[in-house]
């Protein structure tokens, strides 16, 4: 069972999978079918199926599938069934708003630190997580082994910071500035541009419009 | 030239060509081939050529494209040739970034409204925006023809407060609740499920980690 061709259309949706799996185990139930799935997710059950094949299938028996070991396959292969240390790069309202998710840290991502280059920020807390001046930011990562750099810093910034981070041997950026970074192979980057994905809804608001 | 049968992989690479073409732009770059705009965007020129081939190929002439037209042609898709309305619905510090971003204004996008259930925000501004009590929602999206809702509520109160839009009117509601929203297909969304953005990075690292 190889994971390594798998699309990226399919990664795209195993943290959705995830997500209802993981309400369905935190409800009670045990047992799912890929019928019953599909009408609580909207999507084919055959396309389920499809997906889930692609990891070996999970072990449908015709009953259905074992909801439990179902979310554990899954949060296995998604790498959140082990903590990840995070810090946030920029502690502006975004970056705030970040660190307080409790949700992130149930699912096993921690922030371990907060960086700001404004002096004033310095030495606030975002709840238990203090703001630290820049300047100590790669020192930080190595002492502390941070896997993950959250980049909230404003765009012209985004770059140099991303230089400062792979520099000092980060694992991966989960960048918000609005540019694309340019990083080693061995940096893992998840870009949230915010703006694409308003553009995105006001393409599909125009198209609504016009197909009427 | 028919925009109808476009599919949602191409559509989604439309904002990155709009910004990626904008900022040529506004460096005042007149013309460019599609083996250049591949050096700077990192992707193949055949997929750009394919892509704009979609929408009737915009024209490129042997010498490239006209980036000023390319830009016209891609905002007009998008639905950023003209103005539109939002409410932000939940103030907290997501909400706050989310209205304080100035490149949306940019990008035609303008926050009218802010709403909040907590009686202690109502009346604070963020930036030329003053928080209302959520009760003046439907009213004031009537009253100003709000086209778009921003929803950075709790997951809980996500699904009341976006039935709540739908029945008065909002055309499209851009969903940074962790939840799918059922809406009629007259409304428009666009999710933002920033989980879901942190395990497909944490996919990555586990993914590179066992591939050395």
């Amino acid at each position: 069972m190889s994971e390594r061709e798998i699309s990226q259309a399919v990664i795209g949706r195993l943290p959705r999978y995830f997500r209802y799996l993981g309400e369905l185990r935190d409800r009670g139930i045990e047992r799912i079918s890929s019928q019953e799935l599909s009408d609580i997710m909207g999507v084919t059950a055959s396309q389920i199926r499809q997906d889930f094949n692609n990891f070996g299938g999970f072990g449908q028996q015709g009953y259905g599938y074992n909801v439990n070991l179902l979310c554990e396959e899954i949060s296995r292969i998604l790498g959140v069934d082990r903590e990840h240390t995070l810090i946030i790069v920029g502690t502006g309202h975004l970056g705030q708003a970040l660190v307080g998710y409790t949700n992130f840290a149930r699912r096993g991502f921690v922030f371990r630190g907060a960086f700001d280059s404004d002096p004033s920020l310095v030495g606030r807390w975002i709840r238990d997580v203090q703001i630290r001046p820049i300047e100590e930011m790669e020192e930080f990562v190595r002492t502390n082994g941070i896997e993950i750099a959250v980049l909230t810093v404003p765009k012209d910034a985004a770059a140099s910071m991303a230089r400062r981070l792979v520099s000092c041997g980060i694992k991966a950026i989960w960048n918000f500035a609005h540019v694309d970074l340019e990083v080693p192979e061995e940096v893992q980057v998840e870009n949230v541009h915010l703006s694409d994905s308003l553009m995105k809804l006001s393409y599909s608001i125009v198209r609504y419009e016009q197909g009427r």
